[in-house]
């Protein structure tokens, strides 16, 4: 696959303009602060293909479900991130031409994100007429220092001529979703005020009414010298802007810096949004392009220290990593208990922007090993404050005595999604979210958060599963019926292995922690039945082998391999109906695999292996969550090939965009499997009672392998090369533990803290 | 269930005003004459609750597909059955008050639809203020003599005062669809024109640019001598009118007669609509009221003749049958084989209005029994003719070599639904096609059809099977996996009883037509694979009894009864949410008792015991095509009572609004499913290689039943009563074949016709 980036191991490169790749490279080169976001649409007007996109962290909208056939209890509506308030625009005239890549003769293009730096730079060289040669370097960043702060700079320099310059610096409010059920303007224009330098755009989401303010203040320079303009001031409704000409002479360097705040009253209905947002932008401008840019660099310093991952012999894969833990900083930090994690991010509109289980399978690990532990208790308290709802969002599915099912996608903790297979059978996510709290405790050892909070989660989940499973005669077990797993090229299916061994597990873990906890949140009758259920739960398997059953039936199908689907017919769900799809043997992404995965304390190698074996070559990881727990697997059972080539698959998803869907946004979620299959799978760690297991297992081409890793609230560094395997602590002090490639080696992590040299 | 219509043996009545039944009157008091229909809409200005409705049969647009998830292979169209011009309306303002029902007193109110005749009246007195009462007469019908005439006729009389009458005589072709994805107007106009005393308005659909034109001519009386009026002449685009003051006189009568004339080019694309449309309404006027209304009852009369069903000692039983006997006629007569029967007839615009696999499963054999066997025939050619597009459907699932899947939901022959559990899986609809080639055959003995038509549909309906059953090693079997039965309270199933079953004998029947058709059709290659298949396929059954299992798994469902569920929770669909439905043992209608009903002669009376006292208990009855099978089988293991009490469900469903869906239109398929109920449930009727075989069982109210049943192109006349069961030809010589009840008898109908007194 020919790629429009260049491999370079710390930043995305883009060296020539492509508008057939231009909604895949807004993607690629989008730009986030955890609260805030964009895609990397261009500043100047541009008649090209794009995707406009820029969305606050947690302003949804409740779009008027759409549906072709009603099935009761579907949501009334979806939750959509919202495309807000365009802060980025600078609209460029030179002589009397407007500037707009698509139109005009591009003579250079480069396109770079400095990952390290978090800055997004353009450099364009436009060829006017004959005669006329411009050159425009722009700058951007969304201020990991300062949460409601974006900057924008534009320099501008004729090379060749001499003439006028009409800039249009504005801000405008009126935006739409490209994702509407009904194409609704989502916003209602508040108040909006400009005047010379300065303005500000404050609207209103229609229903959920939240506010939002984006102000602006910026200055025009010549040659870095101050430049007084005179602006024309235009205000309408939703949009603000100030249009001034200027004599721009050969050779010259005009610029332009915009400084942008943007506030909403997310956290605080009372907030003053458009004061807050004036402030931030007032402020910065005063601090000045080169310290804001100083301070924002810095932040992502100590993110890079915390989280960086280097693997020293391949650039691709180093590329790759990089680029999966800046995007999750990017839509992540941790800082507000009201956001999460969509699986887009702030990149694109798609899936709503709102909460799936990958935060709990997928993300929750990656920060609970990159950072502070009250990053991923955040994500756990989400689902708790949201318990209510998830016990309402049961209830209206017949559920009683306070079970709880989470919703599958949710903003606010009511679901969103309306595909019944999904929606109502997709439960398995209640499990995961079970066992998020299962692995937080595993590795902070914070058993107050299961007495204060975790408790309730898990008795009320559990409460589901109970109900949910029913007393087969003909089998003589407990069985679940009518389920969706992680495998969602099956669906409504009876006894899905992974979704039943969850739920068994739900009841146990509960019971063991309610005996922790010590209080009386569960029922003596409820007890009894639960073991009752654990003694007796209906786990599928394939007789005479260690082999698990996917569900009830698999074995009905024709049993294929992937290397049978003619290769124009791949991927599938984009050539196949879905009725083929749902009846024929190939797997979307771990099902059984992910359930090995989770409890791996369970089975042995030999067990994993010819589980791997057989579902491995069925699946078509047509998922982007499927080929990172894949890869873990293959780590286990030493198929380091093949955990290679699944490692960059996953790791490269969108760059090398494998399932061509990149133009719509990037998988945020899915690039958390991919730290997890460098640490879980190639460096081998596995933590369990708070105990570090390791057995690495570098790929070939890998020299060397270094991370930071997260133990009870304690730093590790940990550092591999293929000659000498070493753990050093988070100081200089090595703690020097040699062991033999291939072996297991069991770090108590206090212990170990304390050796010295 | 205290019901708003009186009960009657040939009429329906409604003697009060009810505005919150207006909506299900609406439907229950259509009239139509299987080429266009209608709601029973007032024809004056009516403010109360109202679906506007005027159907014109074959007439279509394809709405573009609304969907929540869009799934590979869904089609980017629905088709929906138009609301297209109304040409019933008469305003009418009496002393500058405008009458309308909802607005004013109503003192007296009568709607009677006259089945026998085919006549829709209302007959209502006002009181418009302290000192004046007015009574108003409308009559309606659409002519069964003249498929493209509609005639109305309105009786003014102030009973105690004297003023000045306004009236309007209309044609307005601006109607929406209520039932719109998208709240498009589905027509534009073409032309109209307006002139004293007539008019006419030209409309056509966008997309599929159908024309229709509807044009009307009236006049006006007093104390029925004509009455000349200088009408006001209004055109607008869509619509025209006449509008006409005249004074009104103390118990006189002014009668407005309206004739209109509609007619479209569905049948011929050069069809000159509108010189069509005047001459019609032109022709009508000259004829006259009185002669028009004699030639349809006329027309009512002939069709009575060959389909009525007497049952004496049992009104509300009789008023049932002649309801669904009239709404069939009115919904198909079999003149246009471009025409189908949709769910709901010309009575609402719910499912579209297209052909469903009902057509084949009940409609046909009523029309079979009750009419010429060409009118069956055309249902048969109108498949045939749609082959190819059935083909290409199966080709974009993935099939190939000529295998074709039939739509869901058809209107030209290209699917229409949007659920991919319906749209690709409810494939057994497949089956039922080719049953209704089978079963005409075996009632007309038409062979020729079979060499002609038949064999080409039986090929590639058995092509997909063979494609569609896959084999398992599992079970050493063929199976059929991911499929939702007739049963659609289960989908995406492995190995529906039903399917299976109806599939394997599309095999068997196929090979065995081939065999008489004599050509090579079919490949020996294909022969032997079919061979082999149908000797391999895997039908699930209960272990140790001759309990038919409806699909794999079926037992590790909590087995429950219908009584179980409490009340307030029926029906479950409308209190259930979809997975509920989906893992619970509930039926929606017959699944593998339809199987039964179509093969009986396949099993003994004991096992017909087992599976319906096994499955009965378990059914919920919430389609409307469910009860009849259940009365029929429930007769043929001589439970009586539960097959009357099923039988007055499915006769009396619209009547007594069992579901409490009446108000968005009649069931019209499942009207035939009634009429099936007596013949093959009560009257014990089955015919088998154009073999009659009588076994009939009377309920213990019916003291007598009559009807005329054909059988190869012959009429019999039947009657049973409680004394003496009798079978006559359908002259008035008798054909004396006493028998003992509960004893089969077999009549072979060449032989007895032979016999006479």
């Amino acid at each position: 696959m020919k790629n429009l980036f260049e491999i370079d191991e710390w930043k995305i490169v883009q060296n020539h303009y492509e508008p057939s790749k231009q909604l895949q490279s807004e993607s690629i080169f989008s730009i986030g602060n955890g609260s805030f976001g964009q895609r990397a649409n261009f500043e100047e007007n541009f008649s090209g293909p794009t995707l406009q996109g820029s969305y606050l962290g947690g302003i949804y909208y409740p779009d008027k479900t759409k549906v072709g056939w009603w099935k009761n209890g579907y949501p009334e509506y979806f939750a959509k991130v919202l495309n807000s308030c365009n802060w980025i625009g600078i609209n460029l005239i030179v002589n009397n031409k407007l500037i707009d890549i698509h139109n005009q003769k591009v003579i250079s293009f480069n396109k770079t994100l400095d990952m390290k730096k978090g800055l997004l730079s353009r450099k364009v060289t436009l060829q006017l007429n004959d005669e006329s040669e411009l050159l425009l370097e722009f700058d951007r960043f969304c201020s990991m220092d300062n949460p409601n702060l974006g900057v924008v700079k534009v320099n501008i320099k004729p090379k060749n001529f001499s003439g006028k310059l009409t800039a249009e610096v504005y801000l405008n409010g009126k935006v739409y979703n490209n994702d509407t059920n009904f194409n609704e303007l989502f916003w209602n224009h508040e108040v909006s005020s400009c005047n010379k330098y300065k303005g500000h755009v404050c609207t209103s989401t229609k229903k959920t009414k939240f506010l939002q303010s984006t102000a602006m203040e910026y200055m025009v320079e010549c040659n870095e010298k101050k430049l007084e303009v005179i602006p024309e001031v235009l205000e309408e409704p939703f949009k603000i802007s100030n249009k001034f000409q200027i004599e721009i002479k050969e050779n010259q360097t005009y610029t332009i810096s915009k400084y942008v705040g943007i506030s909403t009253n997310l956290n605080d209905a009372k907030a003053n949004v458009v004061e807050e947002s004036v402030r931030v932008s007032k402020n910065a401008i005063a601090i000045g392009y080169e310290e804001l840019l100083k301070n924002h660099i810095k932040a992502w310093e100590e993110i890079w220290e915390k989280s960086d991952i280097t693997i020293a012999g391949d650039k691709k894969a180093q590329q790759g990593i990089r680029f999966n833990i800046f995007q999750l900083y990017q839509t992540y930090t941790g800082k507000n208990e009201k956001l999460n994690i969509g699986p887009k991010g702030f990149t694109g509109e798609k899936y709503g922007g709102a909460t799936y289980w990958d935060t709990e399978a997928y993300c929750l690990p990656f920060y609970l090993k990159t950072n502070h532990s009250l990053v991923a208790r955040q994500l756990l308290m989400y689902r708790f404050n949201q318990l209510d709802k998830a016990i309402e969002n049961a209830k209206k599915l017949g559920f009683k005595n306070g079970a709880a099912l989470y919703p599958m996608v949710t903003m606010n903790g009511e679901e969103c999604h309306n595909e019944w297979e999904i929606t109502f059978e997709e439960i398995h996510r209640n499990g995961a979210i079970a066992y998020a709290i299962f692995n937080y405790i595993e590795h902070t050892g914070d058993k107050n958060y299961l007495i204060n909070y975790g408790i309730d989660v898990l008795v009320a989940i559990s409460r589901f599963w109970e109900q949910r499973f029913n007393w087969s005669e003909e089998k003589n077990s407990y069985v679940i019926l009518g389920v969706t797993g992680p495998n969602e090229y099956e669906n409504n299916i009876n006894n899905n292995w992974y979704t039943n061994y969850i739920a068994r597990w739900c009841l146990k873990y509960t019971l063991e922690s309610q005996e922790f906890v010590n209080s009386k949140k569960i029922s003596d009758e409820e007890i009894k039945k639960w073991n009752k259920i654990i003694k007796n739960t209906y786990l599928p398997q394939i007789a005479n082998s260690n082999i698990f059953l996917q569900q009830d039936g698999f074995l009905d199908k024709e049993q294929l391999s992937v290397k049978d689907i003619p290769l124009k017919e791949r991927p599938i769900n984009q050539n196949w109906s879905w009725d083929r799809i749902l009846r024929s043997v190939f797997i979307k992404q771990a099902d059984v695999l992910q359930g090995i995965y989770f409890f791996e304390e369970d089975f042995d190698i030999k067990t994993i292996k010819e589980n791997f074996n057989f579902y491995e070559p069925k699946t078509v990881h047509e998922s982007s969550l499927s080929p990172c727990i894949h890869s873990i697997l293959a780590c286990r059972i030493n198929s380091i090939e093949k955990a290679y080539e699944l490692y960059l698959r996953t790791s490269r998803l969108d760059l090398d965009d494998y399932n061509h869907e990149a133009d719509e946004g990037l998988h945020i979620t899915s690039m958390a499997g991919t730290w997890i299959s460098i640490i879980e799978g190639f460096a081998g760690i596995k933590i369990k009672n708070q105990e570090l297991y390791i057995n690495p297992k570098l790929p070939k081409n890998w020299n060397s392998l270094t991370f930071n890793l997260k133990v009870q609230n304690n730093t590790i560094n940990v550092f591999f090369n293929r000659e000498k395997l070493n753990i050093k602590n988070n100081g200089d002090k090595l703690i020097k533990v040699n062991f033999r490639k291939e072996s297991s080696y069991l770090l108590k992590t206090e212990e170990s803290l304390n050796i010295t040299i």
